[in-house]
């Protein structure tokens, strides 16, 4: 209704509205809230501030901060707060101004005071992004915002008591600080300080900055980039040599940072559905609001026309470091019609669009992207990570390209070589014919002439990753997935085949039918293949002991680590270790060398095999976790069946996360943990690893650390995430071995919940999913349920037609 | 090469042969000897010795033997011993003699000196039944033997001293002997005693006489039966009114108790074949021997020709409890050609006969059998056995049938009533195909207007099945498997579910495949589908109380325990909870009443729920153990695939036996114990039970019964034989919480392995599987090697030529 009134009389400003005007439109207001909530709008002051204040505790059940917390993992039984004071007036004239201000750049992390105000208005028109607001002071002024009045030269003497008050908080607090401020009659007032949302790139840069300033230890700096921020570096930016050939479809301000290229889509709804879809999608509004945030976290990109660099999308955004345009004026959006204009032209729904947040520039197309891992601020800073941690970080690589690309992301081993793998790819079809004759042999016969035909691809592609890990070790697992995967389904396929074995398709058909199995990943897989057909583990661990001592004559440092598979009873671990044992002694005599050097051991991803550690630990010299099955198992969750309920477990707070993609340490953890100890007291030097995808989850890598694991491993682009992740977890044990004072840290510890009997309780840290030195919890909502406030206070300053100081 | 020459000579003994045919035929022995063995046969007395010597120790490892093993369940690492002795001769003429006897009657128990003996032989030619033995004593000769002299006629000097020894040894041991003895020119020698096999109904007669004869105590009479002796006793006889009006075809000894109907076939290897196919057989031998042991195990029932009550036959045929006629002379086999003669008419491979092992008569046809637990022995036996025990015992029941039927059997409630099993028996058509309609319902409304149309059949099943258990309790699980096992695989029937839901066949088709999952074990089923379907737990919950409230006002005592399957987080059972909250409410107001007692309860079936018990107590009032689940889950076994590997895991002793028949005590127990005591930590009163096809499985009872249970559930025919396991268990923790004072028996204890953590050790008792009480080890095997012993000392003398004293 208030837009109607300012669009008829063609206002820009809720200012501009006369007395008159704002009588009229109270009315209309008081006869909307009848019509709502069926009551009168109260005239009793006491009567609206206790409205306003059961508003902002029932704010905490909407809709919006439900979605919120459920993709922050906020818990939904923290609750919120309500503050009653008194309140400052930003919009009394032309001496009155509002704003809000970092003490560093959030987006990039300079030194720079950075901030935006407008003149005769409240924080609500700031943040809301309906007007494009000033900027703070002269030096922070860009191509967008320059022809616009800073406060350094509008309100000379306000704005230096700012900047001084800026000092202060930051030296007090020791970091970067996000403040709201009004100015009231040419009063400064400070309305709140909190410590500053920032992208990854601004986290690093103060952190490291903050050293060199000596105001935190290197420790601290390590605290304060979220492992969930590094992600943010290591994604791609846009090649700037396409960039510089690529003409600038409009340009807006950088609000979060890095590159992102996809389809256009105006509303959050298609941004969800189309991601779903497997699209990429770039989330182009003319503002966003809290309605909007599934579908921004759903795109990879955010633009949108209006608004400055404190408004909601770029507040959300740079939480996320998510790449993020905002206030491009020189596009119009109509999300009605699901098209928008830029450079005189028309762009539908689909279209290909390229964002580079770092600069704030928007291209027509998909334009091409690069590694960020170059910078050597981000080297300088794992340089720090990696003085703090006492897990090593290794990767999970199928290929030698995947080993070299996690060797410069500092991995420092192999955790996980699928040797099935090299079936899946590119230029597997060879060897992927040859597996399948294998699998559709009918006898010991047929099986052994098909591996002698597979040999020289498996031993190739091992020995190329063990020379590219030269002096590092690499865990090999030999084959898990049960034979049936690898049947071709297509007839064709299967008539090459049945062609190749000299059989008929029936016979062909037939033999696929004996493998199939009703439950595959509770079925003839992993070891119990190797224990049925002992030919397939001979062939394996030829490949890799003949490659280990032809690399080792070559001079190269060479350390395979061999792990079986699903084991859930030592004596499978046993009946494997004879095989290769076998063939240690023919490959030694082949090569006439006295010995070669390998580890031997297992996967622990039965529940059993956690359960019976001390004894599996008899035989195997190291244990590497595989969370994925021990979840499948311990859970009796298939993964690929968990779409019919998952969600709703999550929607319902049955379980906090998705347990396959944040470790559940209550359970699963509880195997782990039992798993180590008894491992351990059997073989106390037993190495033990994690090779499941929590390796690369933060909270879970804190867990690994806690329950004393040797190693982490993950795919290489989380190898980094890891090492932060990992050295966060060594300073936190460190800060917890001190006394805990205070209540709500022990209560904290409490809510882990770890069973009485368990022995060796790995100290109290947190809640998953959140590190402790995260500090975004009360901000965040803080900042929904003051808009609440906000707006009821606001209506009832118009209600009641005058403003009180 | 003897039997050609006897042949040849028309001589029926082998006493018959002169020395110079005896030279002959050792000539020709030893050239076999050389072509075998390549060798000489040794002529140095000692050499020939160690040779013996050295057979018996190999035969440890022969195929037969390694067979015996596995069937029996005998560790390999046992190993055999060898007694090195002078031998006694009892084929050194008439005066000479051999026999065997039994203390009393193994067959049926009658307190009689019971046994067979050959003039002129050696024990050989007893036990191979190459001869038909003559009776020991005129007392216990039958219709078939009693025109053959007892030795009690022929040498009654003799006989009386070995009936003296009778007496003696029983009184000495306790319990029933099996005798060997030799008369050697009329002396007599007692070459072994042992205690004797017998059949169930022997052992459980011989043990109720023995408690009046003031022998043993109840307790030991309650030890003196094998719960699996007792399956024996509880399978069906061929009725006697069948019996009357058909015609005996042949008449043989009554080796093995109770009736058997099958198809004939005339080799092990046929019987095994016909039994994996499905087929009911009877092996039909002329005689068997250690070869035919497998198939012997496949057939109900086993029919000889010729051998005598001691023979190879008889003896495994009575260890295993299993109906057997032997040297029923009437028939006569052709093997080759795999047909029989008898009554002058020739039957083939296939033909139905019947046999009645305790009367020994064979019948052409199937007559018809009936129950055999009337037997008033049996009942008493069973009240011994129920003064012993701690345990309570349920069963597993679907139908008020089976309810009323498992009371018979001394079911002390339901422990297991799956709500889902009405939709799959006889008469099942009316609710299975509303419960079709229920799974492929689209939304909500289709899913409760289905429900709705359910709920008279669901609600009749409940409350007549808890009618039938008045006074006892009854655990109902809400239901279980996974939707799409319900969905209609026929076109016509999908024709049918289409038409009845107004929708095309093809969206029928869509909605099903919607429901096919990879993994279904570990898919949307059990506490998911209550989660996700809130409606489907209502209805139930409400099927529950009402028929609860109408039976109690009925004057009924009715104990529901509401059971929620599949849970793994103590949450679901939260969110079930909150239903059965508002449903009980519902009912309450209703019926007008202010309370229904009920409990709410959970199955522990996931190894997530055991590891997290102690949260999961703090809402379930109960756990039920599902340990089909548990170990299909803590071992990644889906039971339905473990056909390709699990037979190799027992065949090379990777596993000690199918986790599914016998609880892994190890893994499996360890997870269980876990859940027991976090359970119990939380809610000392918690009630535990199992109801895991285990619960029915002697050692796997005895395991509940250390670890602490409350009552064992299983199939109504297990329930005796649950009752006497937990009996057993009881006496025998009694017997092991006076001081272990032998070695043997620490070391058996420790070799259970339980991991160091665990706290709240059971007392150590015996290796799964074999009840400490059993005694059949040393002797079994002893078998065989002294048949092997036997052949070579035979062999040596009849090369010397001469006979030694």
């Amino acid at each position: 209704m208030l837009h109607q009134v300012k669009e008829s009389r063609g206002y820009k400003s809720d200012a501009d509205l006369t007395a008159d005007e704002l009588k009229v439109l109270c009315e209309k207001f008081k006869v909307k809230v009848k019509e709502a909530l069926g009551n009168e709008f109260p005239d009793d002051a006491r009567e609206q501030l206790w409205g306003g204040i059961g508003a902002v505790f029932a704010s905490w059940n909407g809709r919006r901060a439900v979605s919120y917390r459920r993709i922050e993992g906020i818990p939904d039984e923290w609750g919120t707060a309500v503050n009653v004071q008194a309140m400052v007036y930003g919009n009394m004239g032309d001496s009155s101004a509002t704003g809000v201000a970092f003490t560093r750049n959030p987006a990039n992390g300079d030194n720079h005071f950075y901030g935006e105000w407008l003149v005769n208005a409240q924080g609500e028109d700031v943040v809301a992004g309906i007007r494009t607001p000033n900027p703070l002071n002269e030096a922070t002024k860009g191509e967008q915002n320059k022809h616009l009045p800073s406060l350094e030269t509008a309100m000379p003497q306000v704005y230096k008591e700012l900047d001084a008050i800026r000092a202060r908080l930051e030296k007090h607090y020791r970091d970067m600080q996000d403040i709201e401020f009004t100015i009231q009659e040419g009063r400064l007032w400070m309305l709140q300080c909190r410590v500053g949302k920032r992208t990854g790139t601004a986290a690093l840069n103060m952190a490291m900055d903050m050293v060199e300033e000596r105001l935190i230890t290197k420790s601290e700096a390590v605290m304060r980039v979220a492992p969930a921020q590094l992600d943010e570096l290591l994604h791609p930016i846009v090649d700037p040599a396409a960039e510089k050939s690529a003409a600038v479809l409009a340009k807006g301000l950088p609000a979060g940072p890095g590159g992102a290229t996809g389809q256009i889509v105006f509303t959050a709804a298609d941004a969800v559905l189309w991601a779903k879809g497997g699209k990429t999608v770039i989330l182009v509004r003319e503002e966003t609001n809290p309605e909007d945030v599934e579908g921004m976290r759903a795109a990879v990109g955010i633009l949108t026309s209006r608004g400055g660099m404190t408004s909601h999308a770029a507040l959300v955004a740079r939480g996320w470091g998510k790449c993020c345009i905002v206030g491009a004026g020189g596009i119009s959006v109509d999300a009605g019609r699901k098209v928008m204009k830029a450079g005189g032209r028309e762009f539908r729904e689909g279209d290909k669009f390229t964002l580079n947040g770092t600069r704030g520039y928007v291209y027509e197309g998909a334009l091409a992207m690069i590694d960020a891992t170059e910078n050597p601020r981000f080297q300088a800073f794992m340089r720090y990570v990696d003085q703090f941690r006492r897990l090593k970080v290794r990767t999970n690589a199928d290929t030698p390209d995947d080993a070299a690309k996690a060797r410069g992301f500092g991995a420092e081993g192999i955790g996980l070589f699928r040797t099935e793998h090299m079936f899946y790819g590119k230029n597997s079809e060879e060897p992927l014919f040859r597996l399948r004759k294998m699998i559709i042999s009918h006898d010991e016969r047929e099986r052994r002439a098909a591996l002698d035909e597979l040999y020289p691809y498996v031993k190739k592609d091992i020995k190329a990753t063990l020379e590219v890990m030269d002096g590092l070790p690499v865990t090999i697992r030999l084959l898990d997935p049960p034979l049936h995967e690898f049947v071709p389904k297509r007839e064709e396929e299967r008539q090459k085949l049945a062609r190749a074995l000299n059989i008929s398709l029936n016979d062909l058909n037939d033999r696929a039918d004996d493998l199939h199995e009703s439950n595959p990943m509770m079925g003839h897989r992993g070891v119990r293949l190797g224990v049925t057909y002992p030919e397939i583990t001979e062939m394996q661990v030829r490949a890799i002991l003949e490659s280990t001592v032809e690399l080792v004559k070559e001079g190269k440092r060479i350390m395979p680590e061999i792990m079986v598979p699903v084991v859930g009873i030592r004596e499978e671990l046993d009946d494997q270790k004879a095989i290769v044992d076998r063939i240690y002694q023919e490959v030694c005599a082949k090569y006439g060398v006295k010995r070669i050097d390998y580890m031997y051991g297992t996967m622990i991803e039965i529940p059993r095999a956690a359960l019976t550690a001390g004894k599996i630990a008899q035989t195997a010299e190291f244990f590497s976790y595989g969370t994925n099955d021990l979840t499948q198992m311990g859970f009796g969750f298939s993964r690929d069946d968990i779409g019919g309920f998952v969600p709703a477990y999550v929607e319902k707070r049955i379980l906090p996360a998705d347990p396959f993609n944040i470790l559940d340490q209550e359970g699963i953890g509880e195997l782990i943990d039992i798993g180590i100890r008894r491992g351990r007291a059997t073989r106390p030097k037993l190495k033990v690893g994690i090779c499941g995808e929590h390796g690369g989850e933060p909270s879970s890598v804190e867990f690994c650390h806690r329950v004393g694991m040797d190693y982490v491993s993950c795919s290489p682009f989380r190898v980094p995430i890891a090492r932060l992740a990992a050295a966060q977890a060594a300073i936190r044990e460190a800060a917890n071995a001190k006394p805990v004072k205070d209540d709500a840290a022990k209560a904290k510890g409490a809510r882990r919940g770890r069973p009485k009997g368990s022995k060796n309780k790995p100290k109290a840290a947190g809640r998953p999913g959140r590190p402790k030195g995260s500090k975004s919890r009360p901000k965040a909502v803080g900042r929904a349920v003051k808009k609440i406030v906000s707006k009821m206070a606001k209506k009832a300053r118009i209600k009641a037609g005058k403003k009180r100081r």
